[in-house]
């Protein structure tokens, strides 16, 4: 009896699959078919309003027959993801630094001489005391399994440091040791989104954000800021953010602009994420580095949905140590230290007790940073001499970010700029699908290397374009 | 015109996705009604043949109506992971040992004496050697960026020693440097499978493997393998593997059992893999380890869809350095590189430097691995004296798997065992849902520690069992 039952029940639930399958057929080509009529009538395949509305009708469905709503929301992804495919919607190039930056390392290591001014890397080095604090570390044994979240003592180091520096009030619980800042925003986007749920990057902007958050499955929609508004994010926020935004990237100092956000600036993104209920994952890994303007940090605010990043990569020039830390609430925290664990287990303890002693050398940074502000001047006057480009003064963090007025496509000017001149600049295409006319340079090494390497690349300029 | 179309269509689109809504929701209360039946009936939730069979049927559908095999996939899994959900299928407790690590390394803080026999490190620590090489590599500036597969000279040291070793022939092409272990299984189920594959786990196993395969949508089909046929795993993996199966995890010399795999029961495993053309993941950091038996690798047969997994935590007693390797095809190691690359970016140079250093240090494993046996042959010893456990004398790795006869549950053991008499060992349950009255002792710790452990288990086992 039962038996029967059971094989009735189970012919029903094939049927209901297929019957499904069917629908999904037909909502592909209904997918098509717009984005023909769309191509026809010259407007963006991308509707944010048309999704809305489906998405809101879909979550009210998901309600009324007792779905949940997640399940709802992840096979309504599913669904538009494949109808984008449909409309043919293609990516930007996120990789073009990256396969500049190895055939630079690879041209270095069969001893050319090449300016490597691509990567976001300070030449300064992990200062001494660091270092032996490491050495000695390693040979007391601090080189065991332990927690995932970080080291007790590390992470109340930088809860008391960060709460100081910011007027706030942070324990230990509130901090994740990460394998530098690049962990921090993976964990993060991975602890508070889910797959097919929605990401905004602002661009142009670090490139691995992107692709750290289409790894599982998240929408990226990107705001994008422009030169013209002194490279302000507030107005390409408000264009994209909305209901279905579930998370917000933003990274000030600023890779590649070097635009430092104002109080009141932070306080309008921190508004709009507050309105839509969003996360706000706050990259402050150049915070040191600030020319111009104060420090802003996102933890100085009462919205409480909000991630800090922070790393020892940059102030202190420890980027091969690979750590950094992440601030957030406590319950987010412990989710995060939790995938971290599953992932690495823990960071090196020797490295977290190097990280230790670098909290203790201020001097340090404020050296750096005032070395990192008289390399930038000589870059801008250097790039300031040719007509060819144009760009505004970072305010903070490491890099100028020149267009070539002519609208060059900069993958090909840096590739003839490597091969020719020897010299190594990021591509505006890393940073955003809109600055392919762009590109970066980087402060990382010393000022007479750097003006070398700026002539160089004005030289370029004019025989390329002018 | 155009815009009455694209509202229309635009309004059939949303009637579509209704209605799989719908659909979805019918699909559920069947499943849930088969699950009623089933309880009735007293048959197991999970009824492999059915849905293998459901799964063709969507496969042939999704070929018919052009919507790709993957988009079927994704969206059956999404669907079975729902009815599994309403039939009420629950798991099993993987983090029961990393509670009690927890507890028993706050204890130890707090300036309690506690005999540490639950986590599985050795205490031997790094050689002196490998830690200057360190140090060395650390003063001489070997901290920067670089490749997110591994420094070149370290893969190829792994890779010609691991050639000589199994007589295969590999490049460094084929290797990752991976943070650890951990690190290597997670980029294997990564890059190997998609959300809602399944991937096949022998327990009794290490705990994390089904976690890793779960935080991205994969589905966990555990084989079971059991003491009484000397914890070989082929029956269990025949029993389970089939069509649906993408990756099978297998780890020998075995964590928690200490089982070496023979080269025939390797042999029948490979085969298995190739009939349904799943990857077979090797997890082999106990190689070294072995006392009984000969060393066999995945990589000794030509089986081509396979990968190794070492670690230079367990033989050199660097498990606090983090660092380990996989060895795979080509394009496969570059893929997986790319994700640790986006994840970690690297692995500090510094680190790479030690492990080369380690590399050549043949000595300080053969002498690591005669302690353990020794260690070994003493938890037998002191372990044999009780009448309340079984177990099988370990053929490799570093622990031995008792089962309390009585049945009792090892969590609750555990715990007793650690407040009552200050040893931690780590409770069955965390290596599989059957093996709740068993319990994992590592033999981590100086001999004379471990027989003091050893006593008091034994004690404790009187007390309550008997």
């Amino acid at each position: 009896m039962a038996g029967d039952d059971l094989q009735a029940l189970r012919d029903e639930l094939g049927r209901i699959t297929l019957e499904i399958l069917r629908l999904v057929a037909r909502r592909r080509e209904v997918a098509e078919r717009i984005g023909e009529v769309k191509e026809r009538m010259g407007i963006s395949l991308l509707d944010r309003s048309a999704e809305a509305r489906l998405r809101a009708r879909v979550l009210e469905e998901c309600r009324r027959l007792g779905l949940g709503e997640e399940l709802g929301v992840r096979l309504l992804n599913i669904l538009v993801e494949n109808s984008l495919e449909a409309q043919g919607k293609t990516g930007g190039d996120e990789f073009a630094y990256r396969r500049i930056f190895v055939k630079a390392a690879e041209m270095l290591r069969r001893g050319e001489r090449i300016i490597r001014m691509e990567v976001g890397e300070p030449d300064f080095g992990a200062p001494q005391s660091v270092v032996e604090a490491m050495c000695q570390a390693a040979r007391q044994g601090y080189a065991k399994y332990s927690s995932g979240q970080g080291l007790s003592e590390l992470r109340e180091a930088v809860a008391s440091k960060t709460s100081e520096k910011l007027g706030v009030s942070l324990t230990q619980d509130n901090v994740v040791i990460t394998v530098g800042g690049v962990m921090a925003t993976y964990l993060s986007i991975e602890a508070l989104t889910r797959p097919g749920d929605e990401v905004v990057v602002v661009e142009p902007g670090w490139p691995l954000y992107k692709p750290q958050a289409r790894l599982h499955g998240r929408r990226v929609v990107e705001a994008v800021a422009r030169m013209e508004d002194g490279w302000s994010p507030v107005e390409a926020l408000r264009e994209v953010v909305g209901d279905s935004t579930r998370l917000i990237v933003i990274n000030y100092p600023n890779n590649p602009t070097g635009k430092v956000l104002t109080r009141g600036e932070m306080e309008e993104i921190l508004e709009l994420a507050e309105r839509y209920d969003a996360w706000v994952v706050s990259d402050e890994v150049y915070m040191d580095y600030i020319y111009e303007g104060s420090p802003v940090s996102v933890l100085q605010f009462t919205y409480p949905k909000t991630v800090q990043i922070g790393s020892f990569s940059k102030a202190w020039g420890m980027t091969g140590y690979r750590i950094g830390y992440l601030i957030t609430r406590k319950e987010e925290a412990r989710r995060m230290a939790h995938i971290q664990n599953l992932i690495i287990t823990n960071l090196p303890e020797f490295i977290q007790k190097a990280a230790l002693k670098a909290l203790e050398e201020d001097e340090v940074v404020r050296r750096n940073v005032e070395e990192m502000r008289r390399r930038l001047e000589v870059l801008c006057d250097e790039l300031g001499r040719s007509s060819q480009i144009e760009f505004r003064k970072p305010q903070g963090a490491m890099y100028v970010f020149p267009r070539i007025k002519a609208g060059t496509d900069s993958v090909e000017f840096a590739w003839r700029l490597l091969e020719e001149k020897k010299v190594a600049v990021a591509p505006g295409a890393s940073f955003g699908q809109g600055f392919r006319s762009y590109f970066r340079v980087s402060a990382g090494r010393p000022v007479e290397e750097l003006r070398e390497g700026a002539r160089r690349i004005v030289e370029a300029l004019e025989e390329s374009v002018g």
